[in-house]
């Protein structure tokens, strides 16, 4: 076997089984391994950003890495962004990048570039093979150090000749690493933070299952904390079944607001919050420097252990009796951010994965689907844009029986459009929502937050997206994706239940 | 003024007048600039990629910087792909990157990671403004590390602090370094080795403009030398009214064929040619080991003044007779590779600017087009696809007066495909040919090349772009582009004919 064919059978063995898939030549070995080992699926994306965003949303739903497969520097560039996003979010994902052959990178060919200076900023751990010999070793380490609590990027650069010279064999057994136990000192101190009041939980992480909210929801009920979440998570678990969570607002004025009263914050797999961006004037941290910070369970250790000792120390009730709330009734009318919103509470099913890029446009959807069935929400934990298609593709490959809503800004949206080729290409059960208020809308409000009243020729040319306006369907029909417009709440809403009634992808263009 | 403002004004009194951008929040003050200081102008494009792909083809054709404006380090990271053909092609540009203000870096907000990893290795220059008040000299040291021969990428991170804050003024003016003179014991030994035979001129760089071309062709006269270019250009001009250049091969068993008899290989503004990728028992230098390499002129240094030097030291003519070279007659039938070439051979307009990123599907263009008129060649010089249709972006913005025609494969085509909507906006002059082969071509020959008679499953799925196949037309639709299909010759010099004589941009998809 050649030292592809050790990586390959190394992954499979370590149930890695997906590979997000853009190679080039130096990548080919793999390419051929992939034939020669049957097991792994490969999934050709047509740019390395839906690769990287797909193994993202893959990740945090199979709660196993896939692999990807890239070419070089440049390639593995063009997924930096997703896999920035898939750091925050601490995605489990494996990146295999080929390059040159050891011996030929000393002639500094076209395509050589450092790679290692483009991997670190996204990666949690980074290794080149320097033998074939090692390929296998070196591809078991890489899946370990994926998978080692709380998750990360781990980036395995094979020159090519790696790949195709000969090799001992696969890699040894993957070797799981166990998430640890909060100390119990911990649990002391946050409930007698709880106990003494204007105290709040913020769940991050692991905490955002059911069982974490369930836990979190019977300390609050034992104490009156408040439980909140961060306005971008990885995955949050949601529905009519689950004990209700506040969602920290985005701008930073408001949130430092909520939190002005708290004299003590108790993180749960999760950071102390701050601001998204800078602002003159306003601090970077959102609770008051005088509120406590109580770190419950750090990333890597055990949330939701530590959230039900906490609710135990609390004496807490076994069940909190969730209160009545109503899933929202369908709009007529005009169709407005609160209308789609609205339309997608009333209509999603059972079990539906939501990838919400959708910015400014997707508030109304997530004020209105508290009480919608169980579903799960993939946010865009690193900011960076162009998640929600490409991660739409990876949730759906995770999970084949679940139907996955991409609520999609269109201004993030045009960056990784490609990922609809890859939906049509496996048939996934995708509905993509375009929110298509062409503009990018969030630019607008901070130029106006900025005092700017009225926008000059520079900020309006870079802000507004109607000169042409994009045609989302035409775009999607290009890409195999068949395609609606709605230009109001009753065509949406019926473009969506037929959506959601036909397996396989659709698009449908909501113009706001 | 503000810092930002000083960046602003420092760039237009250095004539850096053309701003590709896709802002976010972090740069708002930039953009706020553009409209307090009027001369910038700021062109949107949809995808960072397109911003530095522009730069790269502004800055072949326009031979001074355009400014980039990229958020934060994802944000730039969508663009190093084209920025290390940029680094290839020694294009000088400059890129802005917004940057949290440096007081909130440390609370590691979500968009926060390291900007100076990212951008070094596309970078010749990286710097982050620490305090408003060097904005404006930062910016002056930026544009003057891009315009120092041979030209480069230079990066400056621009917290957002320094941009809102008061700043004293501009920055100093421009103090432009000029080319160095070619030692003249280099062009006495060039000029000794081609006079013992057997020897090659290779032009890379600035040797490849008109009146390098005449002077190489002069030498050539005097002594039987060949005069060569590598296969992806920066910039080559070329046409019936200028000496013929060979190029050489892109395969290296080809390559080394070609150059196997060389004794000497004169290098002027031009790199030792290697294989652009390492194969098993294929050196990677392409000259045989035993050939002397002179370098006439290194990146950097007066490449031209040196070829005429060397023509003169020759006792070469002045003028050497261009030998009869037929442009093609159009031909009828079947659309190919030879075929599409003929065409656009035969009707590209006099001073067309060809950005070639047809990969497989280009040969028979460059093999057809060397008696047309004169025209300019953009090529791919650092191998990262998603070159072709930003590149034109900027050739277009660069020089309105000429024909922009993209020789654009469908792959990497896809890369990049936002830079229609920039060409739709700006009303670009235009044509792009996507040549639509529905596959990954190279990889099929690539698989070939490593004995893979039959490919299996995952070859074939991830080289294989027909299921669903691509409509073209209407992803040019999609973002504001006519579009038409040709399917056979005739129609193809049909609807070619009708782009190049329309203004703006439009779009053939010529199936091949």
């Amino acid at each position: 076997m050649n030292g592809a064919e050790a990586i390959v059978r190394t992954a499979l063995a370590s149930g890695v089984d997906v590979c997000f898939a853009n190679p080039g030549t130096t990548e080919m070995p793999l390419v051929a391994a992939l034939d020669a080992v049957s097991g792994m699926r490969p999934v050709l994306a047509l740019f390395e950003g839906v690769c990287t965003g797909a193994a993202d949303g893959y990740g945090r739903m199979a709660e196993k890495p896939a692999a990807t497969l890239l070419h070089l520097g440049p390639g593995f560039a063009n997924g930096i962004a997703n896999l920035h996003n898939a750091r925050r979010a601490r995605t489990p994902i494996v990146n295999w990048i080929g390059d040159h052959a050891t011996w030929h990178l000393a002639a500094d060919a076209p395509l050589t570039s450092d790679i290692v200076s483009l991997a670190n900023p996204v990666s949690g751990w980074v290794r080149s093979v320097r033998r074939a010999e090692d390929a296998g070793a070196d591809a078991a380490a890489a899946i370990e150090a994926a998978l080692a609590p709380p998750g990360q990027v781990a980036t395995l650069i094979v020159p090519a000749d790696c790949q195709w010279s000969e090799a001992p064999g696969p890699g040894p057994a993957l070797r799981r690493t166990s998430a640890s136990a909060a100390p119990a000192d911990r649990v002391a101190r946050a409930a007698r933070a709880l106990r003494a009041g204007d105290a709040a939980l913020l769940l991050g992480g692991l905490a955002l299952r059911g069982s974490g909210l369930r836990a979190a929801a019977r300390a609050a009920a034992a104490t009156g904390a408040r439980v909140l979440h961060d306005v971008f998570v990885a995955r949050l678990e949601r529905g009519a079944d689950l004990p209700a969570i506040e969602r920290l607002p985005y701008f930073p004025e408001q949130a430092i607001a909520s939190l002005a009263k708290l004299r003590a914050l108790v993180l749960v797999d999760a950071r102390d919050p701050v601001a998204f961006f800078g602002y003159p004037n306003v601090p970077s941290r959102l609770a008051p420097e005088a509120c406590e910070r109580i770190e419950l369970a750090a990333p890597g250790e055990d949330a939701i252990g530590a959230l039900e000792a906490l609710a135990d120390a609390l004496a807490a009730p076994r069940d909190v009796p969730l209160p009545a709330r109503l899933r929202p009734a369908l709009p007529t009318g005009a169709l407005d951010v609160a209308a789609l919103g609205q339309i997608v509470a009333a209509l999603q099913p059972e079990g539906a994965i939501v990838v919400d890029e959708a910015a400014t446009s997707g508030a109304g959807w997530f004020a209105a689907s508290a009480a919608s069935p169980r579903h799960t929400v993939l946010g865009l934990t690193g900011g960076a844009i162009g998640q929600g298609l490409p991660t739409a593709v990876g949730a759906a490959i995770a999970c084949p029986d679940r139907k996955v809503i991409a609520l999609q800004a269109d201004g993030s949206g045009m960056y990784t459009a490609q990922a609809l080729w890859t939906m049509a290409r496996e048939s996934l059960d995708v509905v993509v929502v375009v929110c298509a208020n062409r503009a990018y809308r969030i630019l607008q409000i901070e130029v106006a937050r900025a005092g700017i009243a009225e926008p000059g020729p520079a900020a309006r040319a870079l802000t507004d997206l109607t000169h042409p306006a994009l045609d989302w369907c035409a775009l999607a029909r290009g890409m195999g994706v068949s395609a609606v417009r709605a230009t109001d709440a009753d065509s949406f809403a019926k473009a969506l239940a037929e959506a959601i009634a036909d397996p396989g992808p659709a698009l449908i263009e909501a113009l706001l």
